[in-house]
């Protein structure tokens, strides 16, 4: 059983039936057909040499078929995180550079490592301070980002930038060199795939990319395109990569920390919600830790095999599913595809034209942008809308580790500040029952001299002293209260510092003359309290609901 | 009424009475007679000449008076603001230097700006994220570090650090400096101040530090003690303060940003509390973002009058208190006494030996050492003891900024963790009530179709994903449920994450079959639910109460 728990593949190796291998063998060969192109062109827009997409296609599935826990998910290259990697080197590398591939190399083994050590010390929690609203605006911006950087490709022109001011500056004053036949092709390609996507059915439009690579591959060669500025993919090595141990000096690894950080971070959120969903499917679960060790083998494979990061992609995993995988075997039979296509392929990708590849991923990255989700988040909440706002402008006309960073730090900032000014409310009774409302709201009975406050949130270090602040406001502007009760059923958690909050304000309340009364504390919280100086020297008494408060001291109202 | 409101000095100078005049420098006096000393003492703390704490003693008093909202708090040099001041200057300017008092100038003026933008932005609550055991265990270790750092003064030795370790280094391998006077001397006053703390009426025994000063600055003279290696203040100048503008180079600001502002946050939190246990024992009330700009306009004070960053000092504001200050106008009084003194007795000051100085510092802060709140805290929560350890020991084994940083950083993570985390429990019908409970705990009845779930946390971005972990367990765990009722009476927020998280569960619970409702949704969260997705697209209903649920799902059970 502990072993099962190191090496999910021992869970379903055993039992593993012809049936199933047919069911993964089908599936297989779909994910494989998409990862050719996607792998290619993921390598090209994160600024890498084409094979490096394919050799990162290969090791990490076979390992994630070993460690990982979803059965459907389809590792890989993706949009994002390539993205992500070619926002991590460029600044420190130049693009295309023996450092800058070997940049990616350490950032895959960087994620890996930080993948298995948050599995391992079950730290999977911390994706979760990536918050709905700032993952969502990070995809969206990063695939206007990515359509923008993809556009050169189209036009037969050379353009950077780190951001989509840069980007769009740099496209502009290098206009001149537009070239016609990129953009037929791009633009060919593109029409076709739109197309593909609205008239085929699904599982035969997700094979467009690879045919428009073929035809496209095929005419370049053919009609002898490159002589007319269609620029190729170009001669790549044949073979598999040889695995080798990446460089371990500190000084090339210290400059990538943050950048593998967030790489492993934003490619575990993508993965997990991907794995859930279809796990949820078929009423199974994935164990998001077991999910961080698989991913880390995975980036890990990618890291020894000449690869980048890499990660569970959406479309595939999708294709995956649906076609019917049983099994993490599946994953491992695309590998093997994609190995055979390494070996045999290579010396037809020399002609794979660039502009293809960028049409393919401008079609996949447009379904990233969820523009409907700011307006949905703006009407649902304004500080959510803040931090997913605050993420979007960052990423489009910054960079992508600032856009990220920033709204995760925002969406703490704001969380706190929410909390540390909690709603509360003076209640009274309700006539005739044994319920007690807002006196704002409702009309309820009264008594001058007893006041009820209701505590609505957890009382922690943030919002003590608001407490104090409130209840002493109340004590001055009632100058005949001589008790208050603390009503506290959304009362979760009391720390160190509302302990010593509440000390004070019964310390105060006593200088004052004002008993204090506690009601509808909850058990775990009770257990806690007793024991305390705040029980021993309580002022007044603990009741169990507001209404025992009620009974025991409106006598002299 | 809105001048008043910037002008707290508006609300009372009006009605400003002889009466409350008589009080009001009673209690002057006292104070008076207490902060010559202290002001001396805290400069030499801090590294500064002590003319530096007599000079911000003056005007910071007569603008906190104007400014300030508490009628007892008593502005100026305290000791933990002092060792903060210090170890923020000393690792960049040498002890003595210009450099070293024209930053101390600077970071009071930078204090003044961050405390007075603060109460203008009413950002006060910031001052919440400095937890409780983060701050005692703050104020415990740096009066360790302050007693440590002045025993050189009563050795007659040179010694300096950071940190105790570096402090206690450094006395060891000194000590063959040892002078028999100055121990003499500072032992003499620190039994004596021992002695008056234990066996004088609180009010006389205030007054011994400036006796010990007296007599001990009288042998110095009539002796020569100096000739016998008792080290003394030295002249000083004599008048008041040039009112100069600091110096507005970039480069001398900026190294001093961060330490300016713990300064502020620290100094804030320990005068808001005096000032708040103090006004609650008259039932008043004090305005903490008015606070903030009174200590603000102090500190600013201090900045155009040579002096050195401020704050309310415990001891004397309980002696201002109990003197009976009726308004800020005795902080008014003392101001002008302070200034009497800087004109007088500056010729005095030369023959007070430090060690007398150092001896009030260590009675002072000995008594800021709160070792119960340690195992209080310990017993309590551990997490809590885990922030307050960690910044004691980097307190006293790195340096002060560290500690609060990293106390501050801690007390947020915990908090987040804690929260992402959340209790929630399957709960069951008691037989014959309409109450629900915790199967573990309670003998309850149940369905084994439906499944209720209650829901003991907000709802937010960090558990949002542990709720749909916990959600799809229960459903791939029983494989007869068909309905999930969700339980809200403790979710007091549901923020755009957690509504994703809710939607996507509904949509995987739809595809498992299985319906998902809601009950004892609170008010003000129904408001923010309605007409998002959840809800119109919801595969359940949303119900008032548990009890409700159970009557109209229970059927074939």
């Amino acid at each position: 059983m502990r072993l099962e728990r190191i090496f999910p593949v021992l869970g379903w190796l055993p039992d593993y039936r012809r049936e199933d291998a047919g069911r993964d063998l089908v599936a297989a060969a779909l994910v494989t057909i998409m990862l050719i192109p996607q792998s290619l062109a993921y390598a090209l827009l994160a600024g890498l040499p084409p094979e490096v997409g394919l050799y990162a296609s290969i090791l990490p599935l076979a390992l994630y078929a070993v460690f990982g826990s979803s059965s459907s998910l389809s590792v890989g290259p993706v949009a994002i995180v390539a993205l992500m990697t070619a926002a991590v080197l460029t600044p420190l590398y130049d693009v295309g550079s023996d450092a800058y591939v070997t940049g990616a190399v350490i950032l895959a083994c960087l994620s890996g490592v930080f993948l298995v050590l948050m599995g391992v010390l079950r730290l999977g929690f911390l994706a979760n301070f990536l918050s709905h609203p700032v993952i969502s605006g990070f995809i969206t911006a990063s695939a206007v980002v990515i359509v923008a950087s993809q556009l050169r490709h189209l036009l037969g022109i050379q353009a950077s930038g780190n951001n989509l001011y840069e980007i769009v500056v740099s496209l502009w004053s290098n206009l001149g060199g537009f070239r016609a036949t990129p953009f037929a092709v791009g633009l060919g390609v593109l029409l076709f795939l739109i197309g593909a996507r609205r008239y085929l059915p699904a599982m035969l439009g997700k094979t467009a990319p690879i045919l428009a690579v073929a035809v496209t591959t095929f005419l370049a060669w053919w009609l002898g395109l490159d002589q007319q500025g269609l620029a190729l993919v170009g001669e790549i090595p044949s073979g598999l990569p040889a695995l080798t141990m990446p460089p371990l000096a500190a000084d090339q690894w210290q400059p990538l920390l943050v950048g593998a950080l967030l790489i492993s971070v934003v490619g575990f959120v993508e993965s997990v919600s991907i794995g859930q969903t279809l796990a949820a499917r078929r009423r199974q679960r994935i164990d998001p830790n077991q999910e961080l060790v698989g991913l880390g083998m995975a980036n890990l494979g990618a890291g020894v095999s000449a690869g980048m990061p890499v990660t569970g992609g959406f479309s595939r995993s999708v294709v995956n599913f649906d076609a019917g995988a049983r099994t993490p075997a599946a994953g491992f039979y695309a590998a093997l595809g994609i190995a055979l296509a390494t070996v045999t392929l290579t010396p037809l990708i020399a002609y794979l034209p660039k502009a293809t590849l960028a049409a393919t991923i401008i079609v996949a990255v447009a379904a990233l942008i969820d523009l409907p989700a700011l307006s949905r988040t703006w009407r649902y909440s304004r500080s959510d809308f803040g931090a997913m706002l605050v993420t979007i402008l960052l990423t489009l006309f910054h960079n992508v580790e600032s856009g990220i960073l920033a709204g995760v730090g925002l969406s703490i900032g704001l969380f706190l500040y929410r909390t540390s000014q909690p709603h509360s409310a003076v209640i009274g009774l309700v006539p005739g029952t044994e319920h007690f409302r807002n006196v704002r709201r409702h009309k309820v009975e009264l008594c001058p001299r007893v006041t009820f406050l209701r505590i609505d949130e957890s009382l922690y270090f943030a919002n003590a002293r608001f407490l104090e602040d409130t209840v002493m406001e109340l004590v001055a502007n009632q100058a005949e209260m001589t008790d208050l009760v603390l009503v506290c059923p959304a009362v979760n958690q009391v720390d160190a510092s509302a302990i010593e909050s509440l000390e004070a304000i019964n310390e105060r309340l006593k200088n004052a003359n004002v008993r204090l009364h506690l009601s509808d504390v909850k058990g775990p919280v009770m257990d806690q309290l007793n024991g305390t100086e705040l029980i021993t020297r309580l002022n007044g008494k603990v009741f169990l609901s507001a209404f025992d408060a009620w009974s025991e001291l409106k006598e002299p109202c």
